[in-house]
Order: C-alpha cells, then sequence, then structure tokens
C-alpha cells in the first residue's frame, strides 16, 4: 500500500510517502514559506522511490487544528493533487499526529497534544495507544485556555507540541503529567502512519471533502483572518 | 485550446474553464469557505464539458495581491492539480485580471485597479488595453496608501476594485480619473482570458513555481498572520 502525507500544521512543513509500511519522510522549519516548499519535497519524495502520485493508493494531510492558512494550505493543495490524480483522501487530526509522534519519539503511550492557539488558548485532544500502535482520541479535541483543559483520569500522561512551551505552568501542573516535550512538531511521517490505519478501515473521503478542521468558531476565526 | 483558472483573492470564489476561446465560469461569494466551494466548481465546470483536468493545456491562478489566505488557497490547489495532472501552470495578478473585468463590464480600456490591502492600504496597478484586447500593466503593481498611488498621465482612467471603496475620495480625486466600480470583484473568466494569452507567449510555469505573489514585504504581512 501506498499512501503520501503532508504537515503545514505550524511552522514546519514536511511530507511522508509510505510504502507498504516502510515511511520516508522529508522535514523542513520555513515559516510562512510553505507555499514555496510543500510541491517539491512532495516530487523529490514521489521521485526517489521512482512513483508518481498516480501510482498512489491515497493522500493524507494534516486537517487541523492548527495555523489558519497552514491548515488551508495542506488541505488545498492535497485537494487538487487529488482531483489532478484520481485519489482519495484521509484526513488526520494534527494534534493525533503529534501524539504519534511523541510514541515515535519519546516512547509515551498516553498523550496530550496541545498546539498554541494564540489567543492565550491551546488546540487540546489526549490520545492513547491502541494495541495496534496508533494513537486513539480520548474524548474530544477542543480549544480553550490552558487553565481549562480537560485531563482525563490515570497516570503517565505525557504533553507534546507547542501549546506545552508557553503554556506549560498551566497544563504541566495537572494531576497526572509527568513529562512534556514542547519543541515535538507534527510530522508528515506520523500523519502517513495514522492515514495507512484509517484508509484500511474505510476513512478515506473524496477530493471535495479534504477540507480543514479549525476547532474554532466563525465567529473567532474572523479575527484570525 | 482549453485553460482552466480558478480565483480566490478576496470573498468571493470563482473557476472558468476556456475551451478555444469560448468561457464558462462558476462564481460565488463565500468568505473564508474557498476551500469547502472552489474544488467543486472545478470539477462542475470539467463535467459539463465532458473533460478531465488531464485533457487541458494548461491551468491558471491569480497569484496575488489579494487577502493573504486566499492567494495560498488558490496557489496551493493549483499547484497540487498540475502535480496530479502534469500539466504546466499560469499565474494571473488579481489586479490585472481586474482590470480585463472592467474592460469587460464597462467597456473600460485605461484601468487603475485598486484592492483594499487593509491597514489603510491598497494594492494598485495601472492598465491599458493592447491591440488584442488584453490588459497590460503600465509601470508597476504596488502597496501604498491611497494617497501615495502614482497614476500615469493621460484622461479616461476607470477605477476598479475593492479599494475603490473605503478610499474613493483619496483616489477618486486624481487627474485624470473618471469613474470607478469599487463592486467589481476579480473573476475567473478574466483570469483565463489573459492566461490563454500568456500561456501562447510561453508564460506558463512548473507546478512548484505556482507561488503567491503579496507585493508586501515579508515583516508587514508576518503581522497578518
Amino acid at each position: 500500500m501506498k499512501l503520501l502525507a503532508i504537515d503545514t500544521t505550524e511552522d514546519a512543513c514536511s511530507a511522508a510517502l509510505s510504502i507498504d509500511g516502510m515511511v520516508d519522510e522529508r522535514f523542513e522549519i520555513v515559516p510562512r514559506r510553505h507555499s514555496e516548499h510543500i510541491l517539491p519535497m512532495m516530487e523529490a519524495l514521489l521521485a526517489d522511490a521512482q512513483l508518481t502520485l498516480r501510482d498512489l493508493d491515497a493522500l493524507a494531510y494534516a486537517r487541523g487544528p492548527g495555523s489558519f492558512t497552514g491548515v488551508r494550505i495542506a488541505a488545498s493543495i492535497i485537494q487538487g493533487s487529488a482531483m489532478g490524480a484520481d485519489l482519495p483522501v484521509v484526513p488526520v487530526s494534527s494534534l493525533r499526529a503529534l501524539a504519534q509522534g511523541a510514541n515515535r519519539t519519546d516512547g509515551a503511550a498516553a498523550v496530550l497534544s496541545a498546539l498554541d492557539a494564540r489567543m492565550n488558548e491551546v488546540y487540546w485532544g489526549a490520545y492513547r495507544l491502541d494495541a495496534e500502535g496508533i494513537m486513539q482520541l480520548s474524548g474530544e479535541e477542543m480549544v480553550c485556555a490552558a487553565q481549562d483543559v480537560i485531563v482525563p483520569g490515570g497516570d503517565g500522561w505525557f504533553g507534546a507540541g507547542s501549546g506545552w512551551g508557553p503554556y506549560s505552568a498551566a497544563l504541566g501542573a495537572r494531576a497526572g503529567v509527568e513529562q512534556f516535550n514542547s519543541e515535538l512538531s507534527v510530522h508528515a511521517a506520523d500523519v502517513v502512519r495514522i492515514a495507512v490505519a484509517k484508509f484500511i478501515e474505510g476513512g478515506a473521503v473524496a477530493a471535495e471533502a479534504a477540507v480543514p478542521v479549525y476547532l474554532r468558531d466563525q465567529v473567532a476565526w474572523a479575527k484570525q483572518r
């Protein structure tokens, strides 16, 4: 099975190609320059594997939450690519991908993902590793002030993502939180791992349904525009 | 010759298909919902003409200036589509498309295009119709305060675009300005007309070069993020 995934959730930008479970990734920190970098990264991955988009089974992308413009870029590039190459699309939560990354880099099995949502808020989600090694959401993803996040019961929660930088005091002082890594970024390699599992479960959609997910309501994000 | 163009410069969103000079367009005013609307519009145009992306000669898009997020959406969708369908891309200035629209709707042959750039500024360009009926830039496109725009010599200038709303007093009180239409939007139908001419002249680029053009420098637009 061959899937290609991209991420432009925050300042980083990455693309990853999964061929029968083997994942190759390109990753760069390029604030505000995603439009210039993401396509060449996709092309390089495919060229190295001597594939074209049309040889793939599906495309995947980090659908948000995240930077207003970033999540739209990823969705738009994938919409176009999927339409052009006639492929289905697997949307993956950026918070879930972050949790998957915390498992890959820190061995975490219970992760509290937090992305900086500006306006003194965080995008937030709690995830646990399932038997197949894929992160699954506990409860709901949300956007709220750091002091209002809900930490599910249990011990050994690992904090991941940019939200743990500015709000580490408010987020970290919770029962069950043991450690955090605020430097961890969303990676397309983690997006594609989740996407493969989701694709097998029938979680793919048509190109036009590859839209961004903000969590924030219309009123709030109109201000960001 | 078959070209498909899209525009998401401001609150409107449109797609147009040109087949041997005959243009079919879909146009909607959908603020902040371009990601949900633009792909279905492209698909509907192609379905009506019984074509797929791969039957086209090139893709075109309004490359800016305009809304920070909007111009990135158009560029991203076209990057993906061009990569997926293996097509060249023709970037077209949104200000130039606006001038072409003023010729189509108001018969204007000399147009001062102005888009609202917020922060009390306008995106600005002056255009004249050439012998083939295509608008050509006089001078340079720029972003500046309304009172600082440069109106080229001559009479009979027609003002077009959203910049003529809030700044009509400052912009209109210039020598040579006779009339303006601040309701005029960029239309993909005008983008595609210019794109056909530009494509014939060899003005197409590869998918990865389909990037946005902001006019504003990095410092200023970082604030908009």
